[in-house]
Parts: C-alpha cells; structure tokens; sequence
C-alpha cells in the first residue's frame, strides 16, 4: 500500500524562498512568518497522514452506496471527516464573521495539496463545500450568508455544484432544469442533474446544493440561468433542520476512480430553491465557484503526481533489479536498486521536476488571488484570470501523465490494485475533464483569456518574463535558466502572434492550435517557477543556509526541466503555426 | 456501451495498396490475393463485433474468481472461446503439419487486430498460447511437438508463459525457481511465479505452461536457466489427460484492466517439467516466444486505440453541444456535434492518424517476419530485430494515450465505466508494462539493437527512407510528406550519432535518451509508412481507384500526422542532445 509525507520542506521553500511572503505587501501575508505557517503545514501533515492516507485505498476499494436512498461514504470516512471538522480546515481561508480562520487564500492552498495528496475523494466534500461557500459569499443575501455559512465553515452541512444534465455539460444554454416561483419568493426546482460530486453522503446534518435552473423570462440559452439554493434538509427559522426536501439520489455512477467520493445522479421534484445572486445572472454567480474549482482542478493534477512520485521513488531506491551499467553500486546484494538506471532516473526527474515547478505554480497563482481580493489588485486579478485555465488544464493533464508514469516505475506491480499506484493514475483522470474538460480551458485561454482587456494581461506576463530575464542577465550560474526561458518565451509569444494575426479571419486555425497553447504556456509558466526557484535557491545558498543538499537539488532539478522539458515549447508552436487546415481537413463523413 | 466494427477496408489498403501481398515474392503471398484475404478478414470480423466484443464489457465487469483452486471466466467467454476454436483461428499462420491452415504471419497480424480490438482479454488466451507454440516448434523435440502442438493449435489446450517472480521480472538471473532432475528424464519444477497471464481458466482441458527455472550446473544468472514444458494435468502416452501436475493458483490478481484475463499467481510444488530445447539456454528460447510477444502487444497497442478511436468518432458525430464558431452547421438542432469543434478535430485526427499509421507500421513488420521465416532473408531478420523494441514500445505508449485521448471526447461520460471508454484506457495500460517494461524496450533498442550487426540495420532502416526520398523527389503532390520526413529522419540519425559517440564512453549519456529515442524512431516509422500510404493513395486515384472519398481521406490523415505529430522528432533529439548530466545529477538522497 502506497504511503504519504507531506513535503513540508518543499512548501517550506516555495512560501518563504520563492514567494518571501512575510515580507509581502498583501494584508495578512505579515502574519506568515516561518514559524506559523510551519505550525500550520505540520498539523495539517499529521492529519493527512495519519488519518486520512490510510483510507485512500478505502475509499477505492469500497466506494459509495445508495441504499434505500441513503448514501454511505466508506469505513473510516465519517471518522475522519469529524477529525477535518475538529481541525476547522474548511474555514481555513473564510472571514471570521463566518467562523473562519481568515488566513490567505495561499494557506488553505498549500494545506489544500496536502490533504489532496492523502485522499483526493474524501477531500473534495470539503472542496465543493468551499466553492459553494465563496458563491454564497460573493452573491448571497445577508440572510443566506447568515443561515448557511457557519454551518458549511464548520462542516455541519456540506455544499454541491449542480451544473450538468444527461444531454449538456459544456453547453449549459441547453439546460433543461426548471425553477418556477412559488409565490412566496422561493422556487420549485424541477429536473435531473448528472455528475453531482459529494451529491449526498452520511458525513454532514444537511446538504446545501447549488442549482443552476432556468427561470421564466431569461431568454434563450446561458441568458435565462439563474442560480439556487436548494438545501437537502429545509431550514427553519432558528437555523434548526425541518422537513426534507424534494431532492433526491437517482443513483451513484460507476466510475474510473475517485470512488471515495459519492457522484450522484440528483432528481429535483419541485424542490424548494432560493434565488441566489440575482435573477437570470445564475451563469455569473457560478463561475465565482468555477475560477476556484478550476484552481482546485489544478492542484489536484500536481497533488495526485507529488504523492504518486514519492511513492515511485521510493520503489525505485527500494527495489532490486539489474545493474548499474557503469559499475555495481551494491555488491553486497543480489541487484542494484532501480534508481541507477537512467530510463528510472529519467521517469523520476520528470515527475519531481513536474511536481515542484507545479507546487511554485499554482502557488504563486494563489498569491494572486488574494492580491486581487484583499487589495483589489486589478492587474493580478487579470493575471489569474488568464492564468487560471493554464493551471487547470496543464497541470491535470501533466498531472495524469506523471501518475501514469509513477506507476510505470513498478513494472507489473503498478498494474495490481494492491500496489495503490493505479488509483493515483485513476483519480487523478477526472481532473482532466471536469470542471470543464482540458479542451474547453484551452478554448477559453485562446478565445477569451488572451485578448481579454486589450491582451493586457498576456502582455503583462510576457513582462514579468522579460524583467526577470534583464534583471539576471549575465548571472552566469542562472544560464542554464535563462537561455531556455528565453526561447520558450519567445516560442510562445510567436504562438500569440499567429492567434492574433489568424484569430479573427480564421478561428479554426486559432483553435486548432489551443491545447497546444495550453501547453506551451504551461512550459513556460514551469520554466519561469523553476528559474526563479534557482535563483531563490543560489541566494539562500549565499546566505550560509544550512540545508545545502536541498538546495542544490532543487537547482538540479530545475536545470533538469529546463533541459528536458522546456524543448516542448518548439514543438508546440510548431503544431500551432501549422494551422487549421490539417486538422478540418476531412468531411465528417470521410472519417 | 461500445461497440466495433472491424476496419476491413483499411486492412485492404495496407495488405493490398501498400504491401501489394499478391505481387511479392514471400512464399505464400502470392494466394493473398483481395478476393481471399477480404473473405478471412470479413469472417474474423464477423466473430469479432457479434460474438467478441459484446463480452469485454461483461468480463471487465464481472472479472474471473479463483473457487476451490478453480479459475472461472466471466459468463459466455467459454462459448465464444469455443467459437474461436471452432474457427480455427488459432492455426491460422501454424504449419498445417499440426493442424493450423500455414497462412503468413502477416494474415495472423491483420486478424489478431480485429479480436484484439474487440476483446482484448479474452483474446490474450489465445494469443499466449499461439506464444508457446512459437516456442515448441522452434525449440520442442519431435515427441513434443506431436503430444502438445494438435491439442494447443486446437485451443484444446492452451498455453502460458512464466518468467516472473515476486522479486524478479526485468533480471530473470535472480531468478529462484528450482528445477530438480527426476532420473527419469523429467525434472520437479518448485517455485512461485507471478503475473501469469491466463494462467488457468474453465476454457480449455488442460494448460500448458513454460516455466523458466534454475537446473543445477548451470552457473550464475541467466545461465543457470532453462525452460520448461509443465502441463496443469499429466500427458499419458496416448495422448489422454493423467493425473493433475503439482502446479496450482495462487491467487487472481485485481488488476488496473484486463478483467477477463486470468492473471495468476502460479505455485509449482515439485511439479513434472519436460525440458525444452537446450539445457541452461532456456533464455535463448524464451526469446523465441517474447519477440513475437513483443510485437502482438505493440499491436494491443494500437488495436484498443483503433477500438476508442471508432467510439470516440461515434460520440463526436452524435454528441450535440456547442455551435460551429464559423457559424451554425445543425441549425435544426439545439446545438451542433462535438465533431465541429476543432479541438474535438484534433483529438479525432491525432487518434485517427496514429492509429492507421501503426496498423501500416505493425503490418509491414510482420512482412518482414515472414520474410525472414520464408524464405531465409537475414536482412529483413535484423531489420524487425531492430523495429521490434519500437513496435512494442512506442505503439503502446501512444496507443494508451490515444485510448485516455478517446475518453476525453466523451467528456464526464468518459470517466463513468458504464460508456466503456475508461475500460479501452485501463486495459491498453498493461501493454506499455508485459513483455518488459517501455522503459526495457527502450534500451534493448538503445543497448542492443542499434550497434546489432555492426549497425548495418540501422543503416539498412535509414537506407530504406534515403530511397523512399531519393525516388519521389520533386513529386509536389508528396512535398508535404517528403519535407517532414527528410528532417525527420534527420533528427533520428543525428541522435543515433550522439549515441554512437556517447555510448561507450558515457553510457549513462547515451541511456539517458533512450526513450526519447524509441519515440523518435517510432514517429519516423509512421511518417514513412504515411509517407508511403500516401503515394499508394496518390496511385490507387490516378488508377481510377472508385472509392475516392477513402482515398483523399487517407492522404489528409497522412498530412495531418506529418504536419502535427512529425514535429516531436525535435524535441525528442533536443532531450537526447541534453546528455544524462541533468537525468543522473541527484545522489539518491537529494531526491
């Protein structure tokens, strides 16, 4: 059975050396002083380990249940669940009006990796509940923030997103769901919803479920969406529970993976639902949960890759089998272990590689949304914006990879279940769909993201490029960073010059040429973390700090992506500036 | 759930356009005439999408379970197993002599594709024991050959092959299987062996395996190893079954995939073995069954991606969501197929050029099998030798990610086992790990092959693309296929230079790369099988050729994968070109 340490060194170095955020200008990032966030990372370690690793191959093995409609999450779940509630995890990063701890948007990341690591399906019950908690935040009335968000902070009641029907997922202008006034200023909910992650389960009192529903007079497709509330459990006035709902559990779908979590198949029968957000805006409230599930996604491309290395590793080091092809290196036993081989050695540095330069990405992406929420930061809530999409879809579908990989390590035990390493590879394939699956990021990077604002915001990327670039010139330790950065970098402003030039007169040529985009961002999004991770690493190295091997190794293995990975970018643009032609080439029937 | 239909008219094209079979000079060939082999591959299509594939949801579903030392099989593969023996499917390429029909490998090749697509696991007991016939009639006695060869090709009995053992897979000289002489001429075979695929089952009357094991004096390693014949029930002079041997389940691994596949734990308790062939050279003839393993997985490979790709495609035409953004194309629908969209495009054609370029790939190396087995031909013997670890490894790597590519197309649909497209995925996985590991394949091809003959094979491969160039310059119709392959051929013999400078001196720099390169050789070999299909097509139309649809298509396929997919020769010589300074710069405990 696979195992799990937090890497509190890693997240240690990416908080402190990479983003120095104690000495950041974001409110609150003062109070994040080396000591504190260390408390926070460990105690959060403790419990993803003890508690919550041990039950990830629970949750795979015997997955969910409806029984006389009633779910039931897997032996051990509840328990553990209770130990995330008692901890106040969830409210990590919500005001403390609402019970929360009221730390940045960048903890509850970095502890957000940790618990996702350990057990990707139980974590997400907290996960959804905290996107329904910032919809309800950002768009509920006093009196909904009142009645629901205490009770969500401290777990009591969960939260769901309910987008997607049989017939339409990506197209959500089809929806067919209904909400019709009641009279009294609440609706009845009518319709079935499909792919309800943490839909139901026997871990909370109630269940608050956000429904995207079409009410009379909106118009035709997205225009007419409006967003509800639809509690499982109604809500009394003195915040008691009262009657049930007319919500319920078709069923819980099969799935590849994440069977931990329960995905339900929901049936609204005229269920009572609160307006929340304004009336025919439901489209804008839900993309407030969207952005972050889509950071979420991300995180869970690189969380499920950085356990599943760890794991390859260690097989690698613990394994014998072969020799060292340029000397035995442990004649005392049977075989050398795997890890001198260089096809193993390989594997491995493109995962650690991946996984770090993931960790510093999705970080730093972080650090952007709680400039742009605590200080109204314009330009890095644009920033992120952009970004978001990147983080999603190349991060999940490097993420997949790196697990299909990690388990490559094991040879023939990485296909036995009882290895664990086929559930890294299992679970962390959803990422890549939902939440909007990898190619509907891409169309979004390209078609709206890139020219958004004016192209202000990939203008201003490009510049922190550029700055980072002078600022080091000449740095000759730093060589092996910048030559590659820049190359990349240039590779994909090229890719931004043919969308622009092609974009408007000839949209398939941009748009075949998206997922690549995507990628080549992502490369150089890795490959910027990874030269200012060098640089950090060198000055802390100049400083006298102590832990020398860990940072030689983190420029090791920066050189490593730099080297190895970064190459891709030309190969992206080259797929991009090849255009459209090929790609629509063929008549649908011709296929 | 899935469904298949056989590609009988892309098979025609390769065996008849681009291999021209009936016009060459193998023995046997020259009965492949169209009418013949479209009448084979029509009826093995017929048992493939009627009787195959509406089984490989039920035994994925449903798996096999071991009761009272009894496998059984999931419901009706016993019925449609005796279909195929019915069929005689089994001796299709077997020398009549012991009951098969003498067909060339290749007609073997082109129907194996067709079961493999359709039910993969339930094919791989039939495909092990066409492995061990291999292996009898290379390296069995004439005894042997008379008491087991009728029965297997019969599928009355059927075959294994085990090698693996708890601790050793990749380095078989660990190996700690016993086999202790009888004084009969027998020996008593004692040990575990793992991973055994179709190990036992309820299909057949009795299982014959080769064991690998350990003879006394036979020194160190893998010399000390010979192989053996081990029946599940004693053979008796006249043929009759005897007593039941001393080799019993274990256990049935729960695997990733591959259900219906009975992958055993093997215990042999002083169990009657019958060496075969050479005492301590049972490595040699094991090789014998693994090099045609090796290029029946390659061909896994590609046939479950040929298998997603055709639902894939079904789904695109027929999945409604989201408008053409170059304006609506189903105005009569509430929204236009996935099939417009030109990231569903590229998925489609990324799935669709690789795997008809792999078809060509797989075929034309089973030509060349043929062509060494015929008629003697050394060249071609060296040359497969060589393609071998490429076909094997590269078709399975791109295989699975095609088949995780299929799913995609489907959205959240993919990823809930009900729509079978997670099942092409978790059962194509197992073909980049058996038969040695990618990363094996890599260096076999790296370490092995490639110097092989003092390089002349290489050669003789690079030879072959210097001519395809050489005789249709100038041929504007072929530019776009002859200008990418050139660079890209380019790439590959500049890698192979690096590694020839390299190897010895640094062999770390050299093994660094060997993935890469296995992956760079492999694109060159599609881009010259599309590069030929091309010229055929070109051929076939101004021929006069009616379906001309199929013809342009083709053609368009071919552009697309020279044009999208021939661009990672670079970024694979760029890695390679990196060394191994990066790959091998941690101590083990920097990682």
């Amino acid at each position: 059975m696979p195992s799990y340490t937090a890497p509190t060194k890693d997240l240690h170095f990416v908080l402190h050396d990479l983003l120095q955020v104690s000495a950041s200008d974001v409110p609150g990032y003062g109070d994040l002083e080396a000591d504190f966030t260390s408390a926070v990372i460990e105690e959060a370690a403790k419990l993803a380990q003890d508690v919550l690793a041990p039950l990830n191959a629970v949750g795979d093995s015997q997955g969910c249940r409806l029984e006389n409609g009633v779910v039931y999450t897997p032996e051990g779940f509840k328990a553990a669940f209770e130990q995330i509630k008692a901890g106040g995890w969830n409210g990590l990063d919500i005001p403390e009006d609402f019970g929360g701890q009221n730390l940045p948007y960048l903890m509850g990341s970095a502890v957000g990796e940790i618990f996702v690591s350990a057990n990707m399906a139980l974590n997400m019950y907290q996960g959804l509940t905290h996107g329904a908690i910032s919809a309800i935040l950002a768009h509920g009335s006093d009196d909904q923030k009142a009645t629901y968000l205490p009770k969500m902070v401290a777990l009591d009641w969960t939260g769901t997103m309910n987008l997607t029907e049989p017939h339409c997922g990506t197209d959500l202008g089809m929806m067919r769901t209904k909400a019709e006034p009641s009279g009294d200023g609440s609706y009845k909910i009518t319709g079935q919803k499909i792919f309800i992650s943490a839909g139901d389960h026997d871990m909370a009192e109630n269940v608050i479920h956000l429904v995207l529903a079409k009410a009379p007079g909106g118009g035709e497709g997205t225009k007419g969406i409006s967003l509800f509330i639809v509690p499982k459990f109604m809500v009394n006035e003195d915040g008691s529970l009262g009657a049930r709902n007319a919500v319920s559990v078709g069923k819980i779908e099969e799935k590849m993976g994440i069977h931990g979590n329960s995905t339900c198949v929901m049936n609204y029968d005229g269920a009572t639902g609160y307006l929340i957000g304004e009336l025919h805006k439901g489209m804008r409230a839900m993309f407030t949960m969207m952005n972050e599930a889509r950071i979420g996604v991300g995180l869970q491309g690189y969380a499920q890759a950085a356990v599943a290395y760890e794991n390859a590793l260690a097989y690698a080091v613990d394994r014998l089998q072969g020799r060292d092809v340029t000397g035995v290196k442990n004649p005392d036993g049977p075989a050398d272990p795997l890890i001198v081989h260089p096809d193993i050695r390989r594997m491995l540095m493109d995962q650690k590689s991946f996984v770090e330069g993931a960790r510093a990405f999705t970080l730093w992406g972080a650090s952007l949304i709680d400039r742009a929420h605590r200080m109204g930061d314009k330009d890095a809530d644009g920033l992120i914006s952009l970004l978001t999409p990147v983080i999603k879809g190349f991060l999940t579908d490097k993420g997949f990879e790196m697990c299909v990989q990690s388990q490559q390590v094991y040879g023939g035990h990485g296909y036995i279940e009882e290895w664990g390493m086929s559930q890294f590879a299992r679970d962390a394939r959803i990422a890549m769909i939902y939440e909007g699956a990898n190619g509907v990021q891409a169309l979004d990077l390209v078609g709206r993201k890139l020219a958004q604002d004016g192209g202000k915001h990939v203008m201003a990327f490009f510049e922190l490029v550029k700055t980072f670039l002078k600022e080091n010139e000449g740095d000759a330790r730093l060589e092996g960073f910048l030559v590659p950065l820049k190359a990349a970098s240039k590779d994909l402003q090229a890719a931004g010059m043919y969308f622009m030039e092609r974009g408007m007169k000839s949209p398939n040529d941009a748009l075949s040429g998206s997922s690549d985009f995507m990628h080549l961002f992502g490369h150089v999004c890795l490959g910027l973390m990874w030269a200012r991770m060098a640089k950090a690493a060198y000055a802390a190295l100049d400083g006298g700090a102590s832990d020398r091997d860990f940072l030689d190794a983190k420029i090791a293995t920066g050189r490593y992506y730099m080297a190895r990975q970064l190459p891709a970018t030309a190969m992206h643009l080259a797929r991009i500036q090849s255009g459209g032609d090929t790609v629509m080439a063929l008549g649908a029937e011709q296929f």
